[in-house]
């Protein structure tokens, strides 16, 4: 199955590319994007800038910002700068949710850098997070839009709320296909749907334009998360910058173990309950686990699915003019699923 | 030293009471405000409404909302529900920082009751945190008041950054007064100030009106933060919930051991870093620390410090109409420096 990941990687040279490729078209945009953000981390307590920027230059690939500043000008935004302070907000909302991310996983390593709780310790990451979601609310203040303050702080608390049910359904092998997609939806998806939302509504769209924006986001939100699970059951080519292996690790039940857990034999579920409920591993489980999960396909059925998302995010901007901005979003939705990083 | 604590706190029968004495006046709105709060917690995810109503249940003060609501009313409020809107909004702030500080300082119990972070561990309370927080924005736009979500969006990010200074002078012996106010002034002061101005806002108060408003909340809402300093060298008559000794713990830098430390003997300096640089700390040491700061009159410095922004508190509201709604915020002043919880 690990194969398949790779032949689905790399069967088209066009979107092997990394995400850079795509970033040119709105490169102006994003570099302003990246100096409100800078400029808006600034503060008299010394920590505060330097583990914000410490994240800021952590290597993310800006793809929600890059699909708010996408979404406005497929909406022909002309209205100033206004396009570029909301993809600011929307990074500052995701990085906040990266701080405390990496809190609660205990994670190490980010993008192959030290995370900022590795470096300055569990309670900065949890303030300084809890500082960057304030600055998102004050920069939406200053642009002044109602609707779109109502977008993103609606995004904000389904996403903390996927968070915690994300918390519920760790280490619970029964957990069904249903509840994880829900997961999905509201930790990944809700962000990735109000930043596209966003670029639709400072642009004036249309109720269609901004329903099927907000569609596409929502899906190619999922499909990368579908990705990312499947990634780290992708030991030798994972390059994600999070350690294959991480989700197992911490008894993370994702679409590949679902589907395993849901096929397996009497022995094979009494596994899968020692390892990821228990969580009672050793060093050979993680092996024994990918070896279950490909010999019930679960990783292409997961990428099956990603792809699924993928074409429907793609289908659902047809309705737009065929211009750059469009070929960017569906290059996106297509590096979703063909991502190596 | 301790005398002199006790003998501020019973000085004057009229200001003894707890605080349900000046809530009385307001108990309709405060009931309305808590099932607004109750309401807005609900979720799909179990844990959520869980284990925010447990703090919502462990029986805090509900200062905050009763100083908005009293604010509005001494500015003739008569505009709806909005003021228990917005006081709601202020208590649902206050409680995401209370679930992320119970974490960040591994706070066991509070108020009696064993925190959150105890019930469902330090992951679940940092994420129910951010979902109170954005909840509280949610709330905020619904209200639609802009002016309203500048104030208490600044407000949350001044918290947070307080929170972070606070973090980098716990440990440290060189810490000065000034720093030790601008944390004060930041991670509690600037709530109080928020919750206030708001009451403020949402009555059309005059620009004087307000800025006497934000004033007197931040003035209290300092002598409040020191008050609870001086308790936690108060070890016999500490009501606050909080155990004695909590900060000496963790080597929290705060008034009172910053008087001592200023006037230390070099020996004493040298117990000083021990214990709250080093964190070495035997069983007889807190003793030692109260002996110390008993030494240098600093506990009774620090009230004296609290008395006088609670004089200042009331000296700002004098040129309000002398109603009942002035007179239990000047009860409120009182009550912050004679307060036993």
């Amino acid at each position: 199955m690990t194969n398949l990941l790779l032949k689905n990687i790399n069967n088209d040279a066009s979107i092997t590319g990394d995400i850079s490729e795509i970033t040119h078209l709105v490169k102006d945009e994003l570099d302003k994007a990246n100096k409100i953000i800078i400029n808006n981390i600034e503060s008299n307590v010394p920590l505060v800038p330097k583990l914000a920027k410490h994240l800021v230059n952590s290597g993310g690939k800006r793809i929600r910002p890059l699909l708010t500043i996408l979404s406005s000008k497929l909406c022909n935004y002309n209205n100033g700068d206004r396009h570029i302070h909301m993809a600011a907000c929307v990074e500052f909302i995701h990085m906040a949710t990266l701080l405390h991310d990496d809190v609660i996983d205990g994670s190490f390593m980010r993008r192959g850098v030290p995370t900022a709780n590795n470096l300055w310790g569990n309670k900065s990451s949890v303030l300084v997070g809890d500082f960057l979601f304030s600055k998102a609310f004050q920069l939406m203040v200053k642009d002044g839009s109602l609707k779109i303050l109502n977008v993103l702080s609606e995004a904000s608390s389904i996403l903390a709320q996927g968070e915690v049910m994300q918390l519920s359904i760790t280490n619970n092998i029964e957990t069904s296909i249903e509840n994880c997609f829900s997961v999905i939806e509201d930790k990944t998806a809700k962000l990735f749907e109000a930043a596209t939302h966003v670029g639709g509504i400072i642009s004036s769209a249309t109720e269609d334009q901004n329903y099927r924006l907000s569609e596409y986001g929502k899906s190619i939100g999922i499909a990368f998360q579908l990705i990312d699970d499947a990634m780290d059951y992708n030991y030798k080519n994972n390059k994600t910058g999070k350690k294959a292996g991480a989700d197992f690790k911490e008894g993370k039940i994702t679409l590949p173990v679902i589907i395993a857990i849901q096929k397996a034999t009497k022995k094979e579920k009494l596994f899968w309950k020692k390892v990821m409920e228990d969580l009672e591993q050793d060093e050979t489980d993680f092996m024994t686990a990918i070896k279950l999960i490909n010999k019930y396909n679960a990783i292409s059925q997961t990428i099956e699915k990603a792809q699924e998302y993928s074409n429907k995010a793609i289908k659902l901007i047809k309705t737009f003019p065929n211009n750059s901005f469009r070929n960017s979003l569906e290059k996106i939705a297509n590096f979703s699923v063909s991502r190596q990083n």
